[in-house]
């Protein structure tokens, strides 16, 4: 069978994943039997189109190189809003990749919601409305016999989710511990080589880690969102954003940094929670960790979650924490989970 | 569907896995709403013992704490040889726990390829059969529409496997790089404490990581093996042991590691593969590794692997890599993954 995408939202992300499923398209079918068609975009920037037998993807990217807007595209629909775009096409796969709103989960949980309720499967990077209300979509996707898939939504492609949910199943996590942040960890280690927080973050924003308003990462918001959605989907948590506790990397100075660096120490944004006489513990704020700690080592841009588990004590892993190509992956990966 | 587990061979692992198995009964039915009866034993040493009802695991165990044959279990049938129980006993699935012959495959091949033809599940964390005959076992598995797994056969249960296979989907894996064996990687961390070889050798005697005849492990043999199932299962290499290089780690002094020390480095047995022009180049040695590296943190038993990626870079995973529960749950987690 040919699977049809629609993708709620083309930005970053959702173009970087379509790049991949273009380049790929022949492994695909060939390594995983997995045959597909994009039938439809809804972008709030870029516009909407809609072909039930699917879009020429190399005249999309044409159309957005130029500055076209997509409801340009010849002999389509265009102009359909997301919710009608994931109603009314043919597709079976949703791709939500629209903005981020950790505080209500924003149009995208409506998008996810909708999708789910209508019998397609939804892959998504898109952490608002997995941190709002997983225990309800999770439900919604049993309920209607499709799935809701979120790989990149914690540690970018790294398979982080998928590593706990699937390949450490019968496994009781009681505790994970990890640097689920990229750009304050980037900060955090060029701090260590001598630079200043402001001209860390220069650099970090220069770089592409950090957005021009760096709250987000460096208040450690980012990561609060990340820790509450493993939290509620690895560990079956059910808190709320506000019940994990918050701190940034704001007042950490050149000194401080100095001063663990003397005591074999590192200064690391971590997160973490643990569960203790069935009630749970989640916190991100700044640790100095002993050198010879695996978190220790994790430099840049690079991500780490530890898991404590009870058949197999603590299990690792390490990967890319952020980047269109690595996000995009994400997607791929989910997509296959899927299709599988 | 209530599944019929057989055992082929019931060792540490074996019985390792049975304990888990007992402990989680509950839960597994409740979460991954599978139910299981274990129908059959066959044991080289214990002898063998089948009834289509289910057998008393606890009843069994006492057997064996009291030293009795499994050919004493009152009213089941007896005696029976593996071939035997595979192909006669109503299982569905085979869990192969018998020694591992890395040259020939052994008994266990045969074990594996009659299960697979008779359209039954394998779970196996026997060494063997998937570094002699993976390709062909794959597809036999493929024809008769079962599955068959073998996560514990490297990493212990750490997913080492199953992340490349299945969390890493998608992507092209072009080279791994890891530590593999946890006798010589303790060995090597007591080294680097100050004993010599031999007193570490014996320390890892003592603590049941190193065997009577350590030779399989300090010569490479182990890592030979594994490396060799990872090149084949997760690079698609198809090559034989005899060409994976290798190198043990009986030539490295107290000097050796203490000079790598000097240079801020650490050494370690390092198991790897590389495609390069279409040809892999696997490898088994001593290599020494900067301080700064993701694998030199790795101490004592500890296991890890780093894969390299097209799509997400390096991803590293590290955790257990042996021991009686962490390797019993390799088998419930392949389980899992059929059954799901």
């Amino acid at each position: 069978m040919t699977h049809r995408l629609a993708f709620i939202g083309f930005g970053v992300v959702g173009q970087g994943f379509a790049d991949i499923l273009a380049k790929k398209e022949e492994t695909l079918r060939e390594k995983y039997n997995f045959d597909f068609q994009i039938v439809a975009i809804s972008d709030m920037k870029l516009g909407s189109v809609y072909d039930p037998e699917g879009l020429d993807m190399t005249k999309i990217f044409e159309m957005i190189e130029n500055g076209q807007s997509l409801s340009e595209y010849p002999d389509a629909e265009t102009g359909w809003e997301p919710i009608e775009t994931i109603e009314e096409t043919n597709s079976d796969i949703i791709v939500e990749v629209t903005f981020t709103d950790m505080e209500t989960g924003g149009p995208a949980l409506d998008h996810v919601r909708t999708a789910l309720k209508e019998g397609k499967n939804v892959i998504s990077t898109n952490k608002g409305p997995v941190a709002q209300k997983i225990t309800e979509l999770q439900r919604l996707a049993e309920e209607n016999n499709v799935e809701y898939k979120f790989e990149g939504t914690v540690l970018s492609g790294t398979p982080a989710v998928n590593l706990a949910l699937k390949n450490l199943a019968g496994c009781e996590i009681n505790k994970f511990k990890g640097i689920v942040n990229g750009t304050t960890n980037y900060i955090l280690s060029k701090m260590e080589e001598g630079m200043d927080y402001e001209e860390a973050l220069q650099k970090a924003q220069k770089l592409g880690y950090a957005e021009a308003d760096p709250t987000g990462d460096v208040e450690g918001i980012d990561a609060q969102g990340k820790t509450l959605i493993l939290a509620n989907t690895v560990m079956d948590a059910d808190i709320d954003l506000n019940e994990v506790e918050r701190e940034g990397i704001t007042e950490l100075t050149l000194d401080d940094v100095q001063k663990a660096k003397d005591e074999g120490k590192r200064w690391k944004l971590i997160s973490k929670a643990e569960v203790e006489d069935d009630a749970i513990e989640a916190k991100v704020g700044p640790e100095k960790i002993p050198l010879d700690h695996p978190l220790a080592g994790v430099m840049g841009p690079t991500n780490a979650l530890t898991y404590t588990t009870d058949h197999l004590g603590d299990v690792t892993i390490i990967g890319p924490g952020a980047g269109k190509e690595e996000t995009g992956y994400a997607l791929l990966v989910d997509l296959l989970s899927i299709v599988d």
